[in-house]
């Protein structure tokens, strides 16, 4: 019995492209005497479809593809994610299934029990739980437990569901488990997705074919790093991190043998390398699978346009990438020459357009209304919309993209202006701290200085009035980064934040701006997820609300 | 046995607010002689609370709040909703509960069976359902069976759930049903809300108490609308639409009387005479939730800028509403003498700021890249953001919060200026169709003319080039609104619109122009949410997709 395990990058609704991508890997595993390929969850569709699956024809052409895919098995068999139609007259109207097709038609149809429906996820709001249907599927003499991601999740000390679907299916005595899925990266999520499939194959002494998604679906990023896990606990192997993958197994290799030592947890993969990579992807196939060609960016001189242009270049190539200078009265002599030094650097060409005309024609037509009033913020947030006018402009006439540079802290804390600097196309760097940022600025400049020692030695600074500082309104990031990590990844209310040692104060006035500021969040662009709780569809709160505020 | 339906205006988070005002209204029903005396689903932390529920200090509140209204509960018992921790090993963490207060302290809760989990609806995402415990709570020798909203939704033919718990309680011998409802408002609810509580009655034989929320909750508004119903199936009473109110019933008065004739379903209301009552509403509460004073926005001289100030000026009064004329080379004659018009019929103090100045320096900036292209949809969208950063600097300086005037029709197809005129802090008019506009229009201008009869007969324009008019880039409002309609709100598929008779290029273009302008609508304002179907938390599609685009 030869196994494949088909890592793919799908597209969501492209059921031409991912019908044709799934075709060719089957042709691969056969040509390679595999008996079966497994393929991801919802693999014909994408993932996540979202409320696509509320349209009878999606659904249709979902049926359709599976259809053209069952032709093409022929002498191998196939495992290929699918929704499927709830035929009871109760009940949500479809189910999250596994098709098996061999002998180029559907042999059987198994439907996922276990339904994530937080953070991200959403599929309880499609789908109906498997409730009594546990089955294995005989092909070739073999046994298949097959099961849909969440399924295996259920093993930990405070179960989240009721129900143990790979209990039920293990009284059925399979040979082998299957597992597809749709399991998303952010930086911890690696050890946790091993410790699950490990503790399954050690516990029913079986082993498991694990595929999931590659490539990045808007801000949802998908690192691959599909497995084998023998039924000893064996990491057997991984298939690439970030890009397309196909592997074929022997399962006599390794079914029958068990080890006496302990199995040897292969290397973690450092954090902040995994984050680089994931941001790179995620990058890349906004633009690919968008159609967009290339990509512009403000660049200021500070720390976040230029981990942001670095990213930018190696997703899509130098030449894709356009850089704007745009300084205004306040802008200093440095942050423009290390701006212009970091494309240099990166053989990105550059133009400067200064913002001081429009600058200055916009404060003369508010003159009548403003009279002798202050400088304050209004005027602040005037230079970086002005900057937004331009850049959109050029992308408007010029086809390119706006990248937005925004980082974490600052969407946390509302340190941005909306329709300014919080603008673009996608948040490249929105699900990092500005800590992190530094930590990928260094990760990034550790073989080569592409980055000027000086735009990371400097202190931060928006640079839109004289002499400021990012100190002058923000605590230490050091400080604010761990409080912020606290409440957002941690959801750690204020006195328990308090109680690990952080000024009262502090923490009552940073958690307040975090939930004041949500006005602001909702109308920023996705940004590329690399956390286990990043802003946007993974954490849903009230705008009008009063609390902690 | 006097029973009190209390329909309250809470905010979300605002334990010490929300807690006052229920403590009013127990004190309010005592004082009528009241026995008992019924809240809203999760009244004392507002609905939806959404990610708050993550919080263990949220939810600690919630508790905090549950033993203080408890308290007041001396000669008088009360039904409150709240969040409850589950006490299992597994399972999701919390149920959505109804607690019976009496005596001062906690007499029973009631968990709710069926969380929804569509459109605007994610209780599954935090909540485990009651599978097993149905109980009836008995007081001064009456039997309540306290349901919570969805709880009675599933007697439709084709039922969501698999559960029905209202057959469950039945069996117990309920005397009356409670149902404590957060049910928001859409045009075509109050009838198939009212169909559910009349067939339950009828079906169980019992009355039905109902009370739900009133108020806005950002997008999302709330009718309440709360009401009895006899036995009979007939609706005994309602309470106020759009507004707080507190009413008594006693039982006797109607329990054990049975019409012969058939009941007289009460009057329905007009669709956008509703529709107008729960713009105001949204308006007024995202102001005086958020405590923001005063309104800011730019008035075009057409029907959506004049329709949002005449909502914004009923909302807020017309001395808290500043409107902006900010005309460029291309605006018309017509256009600033019909602004001026509205401006005044609505006594609203208008300022006009050009933003030629602002434009011509925008352009000479970048007139060395930009060199002798010709005009197109760039410049066009440079006035657009010209003018929002004018109105921002406006807001920023004065702190007016901007109101957005986009309508359903454009930022369903994309036409409009992300960051320009997409901007605001709430979106009016955003789930209103422009043929809905109209319609609005002419229901305010109905007795008196405030809106000037030109800008509403005139054919609309967009005014960024000379002679522009929305016909030259769209087809017929009449005709795009009911495609849109069709795909949009009864989620058809091109075949399925086409069969109705139109053209399929046509149909294939909008269908396309929607799905390919998903990025901008994930940048715009919350929308008030009047439709079956906003754009918004309520509609989730990926923006990286390829499906009939």
């Amino acid at each position: 019995m030869r196994i494949a395990l088909a890592q793919i990058n799908y597209l969501i609704g492209d059921f031409d492209g991912n019908v044709a991508k799934i075709k060719t890997a089957i042709q691969k595993a056969r040509y390679q005497l595999a008996d079966i390929v497994v393929f991801a969850e919802l693999a014909v569709c994408g993932y996540p479809p979202r409320d696509f699956l509320e349209f009878d024809d999606f659904i249709r052409r979902c049926y359709v593809s599976i259809e053209s895919v069952a032709e093409e098995c022929q002498n191998i068999a196939a495992v290929v994610g699918a929704p499927s139609i709830n035929p009871a007259s109760s009940g949500k109207p479809l189910y999250n299934s596994a098709f098996f097709l061999a002998d180029g038609k559907i042999m059987a149809i198994s439907n996922k029990t276990l339904l994530p429906n937080y953070d991200i996820f959403d599929e309880y709001r499609y789908f109906e739980p498997n409730r009594q249907l546990y089955q294995v599927i005989e092909y070739k003499n073999y046994r298949f437990a097959i099961t849909i991601c969440e399924d295996l999740w259920n093993i930990l000390d405070n179960p989240l569901y009721v129900r143990n679907p790979m209990e039920e299916l293990a009284k059925l005595n399979p040979d082998v488990i299957v597992n597809i899925s749709a399991s998303p990266f952010h930086y911890d999520q690696e050890p946790i997705r091993k410790d699950v499939l490990i503790r399954t194959a050690k516990t029913y002494k079986l082993p498991v074919f694990y595929v999931n998604h590659v490539g990045g679906q808007t801000e949802l990023l998908f690192d691959g790093a599909s497995m084998v896990i023998a039924p000893d606990g064996t990491v057997f192997d991984e298939l690439d991190y970030f890009s397309e993958d196909l592997r074929v197994y022997n399962l006599n290799d390794f079914l029958y043998k068990r080890k006496n030592e302990p199995s040897q947890p292969s290397p973690r993969r450092i954090k902040i390398e995994l984050i680089h990579d994931a941001l790179v992807m995620g990058i890349r196939d906004y633009f690919k699978k968008m159609g967009f060609p290339k990509a512009i960016l403000g660049l200021s001189g500070g720390i976040d346009s230029a981990v942001t242009l670095v990213l930018a270049a190696k997703a899509l190539g130098s030449e894709q990438v356009k850089a704007v200078l745009l300084p205004s009265r306040f802008s200093s002599g440095h942050s423009i020459t290390d701006a212009v030094q970091l494309a240099e650097n990166m053989g990105v060409s550059h133009d400067t357009i200064s913002i001081e005309e429009a600058f200055h024609s916009v404060e003369n037509s508010l003159q009548p209304w403003f009279k002798d009033m202050p400088f304050n913020v209004t005027e602040e947030n005037i230079q970086a919309r002005l900057r937004a006018v331009i850049l959109m402009a050029l992308s408007n006439k010029f086809g390119y993209i706006l990248l937005n540079t925004s980082n974490k802290s600052e969407d946390a804390v509302g340190y941005g202006t909306l329709y300014g600097d919080m603008c673009g196309g996608i948040s490249v760097l929105g699900d990092l701290y500005k800590t992190e940022v530094y930590e990928l600025a260094r990760f990034i400049n550790k073989y080569k200085e592409l980055i000027p020692e000086s735009t990371i030695a400097k202190p931060p600074s928006a640079e839109l009035r004289p002499g400021q500082k990012d100190s002058d309104s923000l605590p230490d990031y050091k400080i604010l980064d761990k409080i912020l990590y606290l409440y957002i990844e941690q959801r750690k209310g204020p006195n328990e934040i308090i109680g690990e040692g952080y000024d009262p104060t502090l923490v009552k006035k940073i958690l307040k701006l975090v939930n004041t500021n949500e006005y602001k969040r909702y109308q920023t662009p996705p940004i590329l997820r690399v956390s286990p709780k990043a802003f946007g569809m993974g954490r849903r709160m009230p705008i009008v609300a009063k609390y902690l505020s």
